[in-house]
């Protein structure tokens, strides 16, 4: 079971910002910019590590319900836009990144990660949720 | 109008690799790895720049077909995974970056851009529809 898995079962803790039945969103806890935020698809074991591998409803569901959440991220954080990365390298559970930018350097993955205490992650995290339309 | 759309109608070449009636995908022509590719709707003026800004039925399709289109470029160029990136600062029309990875670096767009003869990128392109199934 990937630790995206355990995320939404809710065995390890997130700053979960939106959930449906078919995806849930969270900060990334290493966040490159303040509103970092993650979408996952809810997935059977084992659990597919190439989003190009969902079958096309679900693929094209999770950037409908991404957007949903950009939408939240982008009024909470006042950024211009809302960029969309997927590396797929990292942790072996599909997954799309949101990261809202002033500029298009903001998306760069070399950029140091920030350090944000608890209080601020949870603050975040709230803000954006109650920024979403319900899902 | 924008440049995308000139490309859609053939008023400014492109190196194509597949189009169907809603979208378009085509070579990046300042490459930042042998078979960058941008996928791109067929939108009316004045043309959306911003991804979430397309309606869901447009967006989603939009993932689909870039998954067709990946599936091309991974056989095509033997990458690990195909990247994607929306950043959309640049180009006034939205589009979405395909990248062959086979490392995440790979998708850092602070790397040198490719400059790459036309016969080469006529190759790339043409190896790359040749390997899409058919849309």
């Amino acid at each position: 079971m990937t630790i995206f898995t355990r995320i939404i079962k809710g065995e390890i803790p997130s700053y979960k910002v939106a959930e449906d039945d078919r995806y849930y969103a969270f900060l990334d806890i290493n966040p490159i910019k303040k509103g970092h935020t993650l979408v996952i698809p809810k997935l059977p074991e084992p659990e597919a590590d190439y989003i190009f591998d969902l079958e096309d409803e679900l693929l094209g569901g999770m950037m409908v319900f991404a957007k949903k959440v950009a939408a939240g991220i982008k009024a909470a954080t006042g950024c211009k836009r809302v960029g969309v990365a997927v590396l797929g390298m990292e942790v072996n559970h599909v997954h799309i990144h949101l990261i809202p930018l002033d500029s298009e350097r903001d998306m760069l993955f070399t950029n140091p990660k920030l350090q944000l205490p608890a209080s601020e992650m949870a603050e975040i995290a709230n803000s954006i949720a109650q920024a979403i339309d319900p899902v």
